[in-house]
């Protein structure tokens, strides 16, 4: 069954987490660039996430093409060899996805994001040609679907929508924006009306804010889209870290990121919270974003197994609430075996020379910088690139 | 080269991270009973994890064996499929693990941890028949060297050192200890003696503590070994969690243990000045244990890198000190790209609701726990099989 | 000259700060009825703390009278002796503070505050008579202006300013309301204009909430006015506690009220910000309330030294921006004597078990509490008198 | 009745709480100098204090003689009238605390403390002769007993015990150090054998640390005591600051000391456990230092009521564990009236922007500092007179 015949049965679809970070951690991508190179790279790295999420019971694996359009991957590609080209990674990353979905019950999905041609002002054939080029990859390797996803100007992501349309297949579209809107200012609620005036039958958020952020997000904009009067699946793939005080650009500008956000890693538990708050608010495409490891995965699936009525394989490791201690030779470890323990408990940090909270870094603190923004960015990807050659 | 005659040669060796916390949030282990059947259940997962290692930097691959024991998986064996017998478990772990080490430069160590058995107060022999029954397979599948690790009591780790050391084979062994001693209170220095008086050549710490407490440790063996005129290499595979609030049994007692210790994950940083202090300290095999991912691994070869003259394979994804985000679109982000940056961030944790530290449960909070302690163990592992039992 | 004439020449007026708490600390006050029965009892009390004030730079000192209406009196009266009437408490409150303003340069203010009567539902002529009976005293002992503080209900604080304006003096009325408006939903813009239109000179807050949130509070009540074309003196004295995390009925509703309060005490450096950014924003009548102390006071009096051209009296004992440690034997606390230490520091509260913020109690969390917030209140004063008289 | 017939026969005796710090606060006292000539000065502002701390139920109330001896106030004395000489300031002392102590039921203590002398490396008889200075106006103003007190070196603190025992009044002696001993090393048991050995009759400790702190290191001294088979009464007066995160020389080296304390101020209910805790340690001398307001004081004496007897003064304003919410009109506010409630609050700071503990200041921290460390003090005295004649 295809993505839509199951949300419009009412099913709830779980989606997978979060590649570049899981992978970043496990030596296969490099933070700043984040390019996916790895599915041509280490093929064996990319199919072992795959599984691992699938196995924590997500419905869809998306293809590992974060990042994978051909200006981006040029603009990085000094590093990345040369025969590593968009159409290689891509295609990778189709097969890849192809083959452990085949091993359960799971719908590969096409993904396409923002790009340093919009960024660069580029027009919009050109950048909508960058989307062709990868959704002719995902054509001919049959994808069931396709998503938009970590798109900040909605500007870009109905180009992106308007493309992936021209395939015939269903598109789902996610922006990374929090309840502000998007970098424009646009607002959340216009936002889903303009993607799903563009094509999209799914629209919602995915990174940039925490679980809690982006569910306030989409809540906008179902409002938008009943105000609209117009119908969509609701999707959210939030962060898996705590960002209460991140600014309207999201984490990107806490100081933290991206190397030093593991105190904001949110537990099994805090997202048994957001599954079950994201189905309450109607969402029934619930997944992650970056920082979503299987087990996260896992989390959303066993919250919600009363309602779908199974467990994911991965539980036959995990005991629910847990259970597994249960057994444990300390009494006061096995009086932590069950629910209201772990749902009340507040995690120390066990650093208590830091605060809880950052102020984020941006355009108010860093001098000089405002001039820039007048510019669409500041500094466009050319001279990022000229900048790249300069250091070498 | 061997173990020893790398380390007689002043070269460092870099251990390995954590398997079962590592392999449970993957979603291959259990918390709880954390034994390791996934190697005959799932070796791809554990074939990967060896590799990301390898590729991290490790120049020594534990056979995933903790708690692999014949009769710690008969106590959980509820659960495991009859099949998945002792002998197998230990045989598939040290394949994969010989498979994986001939892909680079890695070493090879078969690994015991404490029993069951002993803490039910079985004598000597059955303890020691246990120990042997393991070993028989890594001598079988022949390994390089032999660790025993995570050991509370030294009486025990004892017995699997002069087990280990019939093989002929160079022998390590670390305890779960932290400065205040064993569980029967024999301090560090002394435990460091006994152990090399049994045969040892490498000793030290893993597990249970966060970095600087085991490093304290350590240095209290050393001193113990110095006193006694004894000489043997260091070695310290401490947690990937800051835990400056635990007491004398560690990181279980405290009340984030196992499923909410997220807010404590070192960073990568944390992991680059252990590596450092451990160094300065005269440790030679420094490694890490409870979740240490391949990203903590890496980092101690790439602070090492200077004295070693080379970087880890995985450092091609990754920028030296976070130079990765110079080229980031946003200039306040590109000023994260320098040491200075990283090595004084205070990371925040994002949750304001939450302490900074925790006060461990244990004996003390525990009514009617006393009593029971005066038994060597609260509960024994025979009466946790009744009560398993019972349950089902 | 009076208060229109010096704030209408663009004066800054110096506050005092909060009675209340300062004299619980001190033993003179009761939390929980907070009534100032200590004029009559403890008169020295009472004037030594308005001295402190008055050293610290206050220009203008309020009689001891918050809650001295006679229908609070009465209400809490039973642990009052009979012989200390309302009205005696109101004399002796203005004797003191006339007395001590005579020692220096400052008005004397006669205040109301929020009514029993009121919570009660007693009607608009009842409620204006208890006013009036304060106001009689008032007039008698010829204050130099009139301060209706600490209403929650903007109808309330109307009536109070319709009596007060009778008097023929100037009246200044301040709510202890946030950004979110008064109880009944009236926002800050709305309050401001009533309050104008009712023939009050001088409007701001007071109370409930930190520096930051009343200064946002007061934002919105200047944009009501203008909005309105209206015109009025602004006026703020806010908490002397950082309050980030209450709810819409401010510091009453969190956890810590009122007994655990000490780790949210804002520094003297908090307060010359709050100094500063109050004059920023236009306000020029500018004080504390609960919490504020002497030193408080000073801070702000230091904070405009600047602008006003003078030092408080207690500046002799203070360095501005601890320049008084520039002789201490110990280099590196000389090293805090300048500005930029102290205006950058974060102190630590030395708690590492406790969090930094709480979720405020309140009706959300009381179960069974929405009936009863359908009645005006959650017990009506009269009900709470016969509890008192049933546990006697 | 004296202070050791009260001791002797098994009496609670309470203390007092600082009045550098909350005069300080209150306008009356320079941070840097805390010299006490507040006394000449402004007395009414000491009477006052003195006031509310035996209404509050000190039994003891100390002149406020701090830092008074002839080459502090000489030292300091550039900005202290030169017409306050050091017999006035001490005259003064005793006039007020005798006049208040005559209102109820205290007695009245001479006290002195460390001086400059000793610290620019003064000879025995220079230093004595400073402290005798001060006994002599004691002697005619006929205190009932003497304090040593706030003496960081134990040679010091012997050599005032041995001049205010010619006196032949007791002697009470109290060092502000910390379990790690005095400034040359000596430990607190030794230093509590060699006061009593020089006369003290009690000993104990006060000022530099938090409650915690203080406790241990009077339990040191106890022990200390005992094994040299030596009889004295105990005393406590910490500081009303939690410190967990201070070194050796105490909470001057802490980044907040002296104006960024607030954050870490203790609770009334931190200082009932800490008043229990010290009766139960057998310390029946027990009072508060910098930090300790009446209120704190009136924690004590409420605490320690059972065993007494009788409340102070000042519990008329005060009902027992927070009962005076009791008829609060929010029921959750009511719902505070309870010794659970305060006994268990883990109070937030309200800071989420600042870390929960520091790291101190000092001699590792400040380059250079070490060489100067071999001679006796950083600077001296005499340097300090210099440099403060140079900015002049």
């Amino acid at each position: 069954q295809g993505i839509l015949e199951r949300l419009d049965a009412g099913e709830i679809v779980v989606g997978d987490g979060g590649f570049v970070f899981a992978l970043e951690k496990r030596g296969y991508v490099k933070a700043g660039p984040w390019t996916p190179e790895a599915t041509v790279e280490h093929p064996e790295a990319v199919r072992q996430l795959h599984r691992e999420f699938l196995r924590a019971g997500s419905n869809v694996l998306q293809t590992f093409t974060f990042y994978a359009s051909e200006d981006k991957l040029e603009n990085r590609g000094n590093y990345v060899a040369e025969k590593i080209t968009c159409q290689k990674v891509n295609e990778a990353a189709c097969d890849i996805a192809k083959e452990v979905a085949s091993e359960g019950d799971a719908l590969v999905a096409g993904g396409v994001s923002q790009t340093p041609s919009y960024l660069s002002c580029k027009d919009k054939a050109e950048v909508k040609a960058s989307f062709r080029k990868q959704l002719d990859v995902f054509m001919k390797k049959n994808v069931d679907f396709l998503i938009a996803e970590y798109f900040e100007h909605v500007e870009e992501a109905v180009w992106a929508v308007e493309v992936l349309k021209e395939s015939g297949k269903p598109v789902a579209a996610t922006m990374c924006i929090g309840p502000e809107g998007d970098m424009h200012g646009v607002p959340p609620g216009q936002c889903a009306v303009q993607l799903v005036k563009a094509g999209a039958s799914i629209v919602g958020v995915n990174c940039h804010f925490d679980p809690d952020t982006c569910l306030e997000t989409v809540k906008l904009m179902k409002e938008g889209l009943q105000a609209a009067k117009l119908k969509a699946h609701l999707m959210s793939q939030p962060l898996a870290f705590h960002t209460p005080d991140c600014g309207k650009q999201g984490f990107i500008d806490l100081p933290e990121f991206p190397f030093g956000l593991e105190p904001r890693i949110v537990t099994r538990w805090d997202v048994q919270k957001y599954a079950r708050k994201a189905y309450d608010l109607g969402i029934r495409y619930i997944g992650g974003c970056c920082g979503f490891e299987p087990y996260h995965i896992r989390a959303i699936a066993e919250e919600l197994a009363p309602e779908r009525g199974f467990l994911p394989e991965a539980s036959e490791k995990h005991g629910s609430w847990g259970n597994s201690l249960s057994m444990h030779t300390k009494p006061w470890v096995r009086a932590r075996a069950r629910k209201e323990y772990w749902e009340n408990l507040r995690p120390a940090s066990g650093r208590p020379y830091c605060p809880s909270m950052s102020k984020p870094d941006g355009w108010g603190v860093t001098k000089g910088a405002k001039e820039l923004m007048q510019q669409k960015e500041a500094t466009t990807e050319q001279q990022l690139k000229e900048l790249f050659q300069k250091q070498k």
